[in-house]
């Protein structure tokens, strides 16, 4: 063990310890004078780049625009929708002077962007022939919250927000539901996180939408991160923005909308997901770098077996730890930040025409001949991606219980870290005690199980069944 | 001539309409209800992606590394370097509340981040290995002007900032002079701009910085754009912020600072060197629809030319316009937006075996074989591409002129558009009164030109030969 491994507190003694410690080990994110927002450094910012890349081209194959909006949101405007404002109210930065001079009418940083997007399309819309409208930004948004943690809840942060209207209400949820399964099959496949996909209860849905679905993951803690929404709002902004539109029968019809975003809350899921007392482990989809090349000794053969290696990686990016560095230290700085693959090549292996791949997940040897070295690297991504999901998956599915009565989900939600499956009604007080009760809070409705006994709190009858949980 | 076109007003008579026009009528931007900042609308927004997409693979091959940096900074932080807070104060936008709450600190939006990156450096430069330090952000910035034009005077923009650290002054004056040069190449070879690049005058510096290199170009009215700086800082703002190292003797060292930006600015500079009366004129590199294919008619034998066309294209963006509308409207509409080549495809053009190419730049029509359609459009690209910088350079150098008296100055800044090269000492005051009495301020001191007689002002010795011109 190098020194560099032992400042990450173990995993199972201090979760949030050990969070900190992956985020500052793995050079991932700090913090500077500005309180309460992080600073994404260059490995952090990295792995955003490439979920931005695979995102974007994914919004633009099903017909969505990027542009810029406004920063900041005049009160006035953020007022015209009445449960939205409620929402967010507690929550947004005021700017109240621009230079030596105090502004008529305060303005606040945007915390999402709805109602921006609603002023623009209320000018840009008059036929049918102008929708859908399908339009996305990638920004910062600002929430001003009192405790933050690198990554999952920060006062400024980065997303991209897809804000989109259509001619009909089928158009529209279709379109929610897209985008909600887009995220999906990229946090699945991409970054390796077996989601739990669903409707949000109306006690928890997104401020002035009608219906939420949400993409729940599991941490390693058994605490759920939100890691992403798709919402439908019906035409209720639409009518309160006055937006309308001339249908194919000359006729005045208001449009239905959608929202929908991802932010860089996913690179804390990917941490706690699949991090270990070694750092971050990184899904090699989504790793910037995906192979660390590290040269034990000196000389000739070695320089012209890595100049071959590197070669036939190709477009694979990879780096050559040649620093003055011990061995021990490279190997633990290549584990920290958690790059899939590591290739060790020393002098014993060269003899024998090999070199050493070592798995950052499992951190399983394999000597492999020097010629088969890329080829056997390539089948590796597969396999860590697939093991990866797999094994997050076991996991997740270990710690989701079937809860019965009431006193058991007080019990489990003190002793039992992760998701519970219950029977609750629709009134929203019952949501409310569990969480005064547990500190556990609705998931999601759980869509493909039916309701097979009375409400756990109230007793009544259920309307449906929910997952619930711990959340961060 | 289609209705739409008639909505451009006179390049020559009235210059601001004519770019107010362009902006909406190429839809590349519009205004809401959030006062002076501007709405990026998708095709405008595309064209700023491809910006990115060149620019950002340049800077990482030189090893900068892209970050995420705060929106808002704290006053005390702004305030530690005196110059920086006196050029930035009066129009920057104060944030003074966050949710219900009044803020112990007031903080303002980034003007510019000089002094975020330094709070940042200061933490994590210890050592000589830690240098070069070699950020960069590509973010919103705010600036709160009172009069705004959409792209090149705008409360906020987009923009990419780089800051860099260095060891030695040699290095970061190196640096400055680096990005200086890939913004010249990428402003000459991608918008086909021909930049005057030089350093700025102390009095025309940015605040804070030891000297500022600028890129100045001349727009079709003979006003000039700044199109980009990179500052060298020397090691002042390091010294304000406490930033040192440990050099290889083991000395405590203070690093040397440089930063270089380029914005969402360039698009107006585009606009307004490159369109005409019919509109935006995009260089085919930076263009996000490279081809616009119009069929003119219907038909089996159409159709299967134009996948013939498209199939050979590849990756090469086109669009084709099967609305309803007249060919006539489809044409202006090809031409209002820039598109680089229009493909027109009609019967008779077809009987003949052939189709007919429109230069965007020229209007130039020509009939070519359908089989030669592709490559001549590809032959096309580099002609015109070409054909826009030559042509922009020789006006530019036709509105060049060499003054040699006061009294001809002043007549000229009321009657002749253009820059004036003039002689000058180094009082600001010359500086000064030439912008009071003609309205021109210098753009940059000329390199290759030795003084060639006294200040043009003052009659005294003078200290170089600079440009002088109105600006946007």
């Amino acid at each position: 063990m190098s020194k560099l491994v032992t400042k990450i507190t173990d995993r199972d003694k201090d979760f949030a310890s050990w969070y900190t410690d992956i985020v500052r080990e793995a050079d991932l994110a700090t913090y500077g004078s500005s309180k309460g927002m992080m600073i994404i450094k260059p490995y952090g910012y990295a792995i955003w780049e490439n979920i931005q890349s695979v995102l974007d081209k994914e919004f633009k194959r099903f017909g969505h625009e990027n542009v810029m909006m406004p920063l900041l949101i005049p009160e006035s405007l953020l007022n015209i929708e009445k449960e939205h404002i409620e929402g967010f109210a507690p929550e947004v930065a005021w700017v109240t002077h621009g230079g030596h001079e105090k502004l008529e009418e305060r303005m606040c940083i945007r915390p999402t962007s709805e109602v921006l997007f609603c002023d623009l399309y209320k000018n840009i819309i008059h036929s049918y022939r102008d929708l859908p409208k399908l339009y996305n930004q990638w920004c910062n948004v600002m929430r001003w919250e009192k405790t933050t943690r690198p990554f999952l809840r920060s006062r400024e942060f980065l997303w991209q927000e897809g804000h989109t209207m259509h001619a009909t209400k089928e158009d529209a949820m279709e379109e929610t539901l897209r985008m909600l399964h887009v995220y999906e099959d990229f946090q699945r496949n991409y970054l390796a996180l077996p989601v739990i996909v669903g409707k949000k209860t109306d006690k928890e849905k997104f401020a002035g939408a009608e219906c939420t679905y949400t993409l729940e993951a599991m941490m390693y803690n058994g605490v759920a991160l939100q890691n992403g929404t798709s919402h439908y709002f019906g035409n209720h902004f639409a009518k309160c923005f006055n937006i309308t539109f001339l249908d194919q029968n000359n006729e005045l019809q208001t449009p239905y909308q959608t929202s929908w975003g991802l932010s860089t809350r996913m690179i804390g899921g990917i941490i706690m997901t699949h991090g270990d007392n070694h750092g971050l482990v990184l899904p090699p989809k989504i790793a910037p770098i995906k192979v660390s090349i590290i040269p034990i000794g000196e000389g000739k053969e070695l320089s012209s077996v890595i100049e071959k290696i590197t070669k036939e990686l190709e477009d694979i990016p990879y780096e050559i730890d040649s620093s003055d560095k011990t061995p021990g230290y490279k190997f633990a700085y290549s584990e920290v930040r958690g790059i899939p693959i590591r290739i060790e090549i020393g002098k014993r292996d060269l003899e024998k025409g090999e070199v050493t791949l070592v798995r950052r997940d499992t951190l399983e040897k394999e000597n492999v001949r020097i010629e088969d070295a890329v080829k056997r690297t390539k089948e590796l991504f597969k396999i860590i991606q697939d093991d990866m999901y797999n094994r997050a998956l076991k996991r997740r599915d270990e710690m989701i219980y079937d809860v019965k009565t009431y006193e058991e989900l007080v019990d489990y939600g003190k002793n039992k870290p992760g998701f519970m499956k219950i029977n609750i009604c629709d009134n929203p007080d019952c949501e409310t005690k569990i969480k005064e009760d547990t500190s556990m809070k609705s998931r999601c409705i759980i869509e493909d199980e039916s309701v097979n006994g009375p409400c756990i709190v109230c007793g009544n009858k259920a309307t449906y069944r929910i997952y619930v949980g711990k959340q961060y």
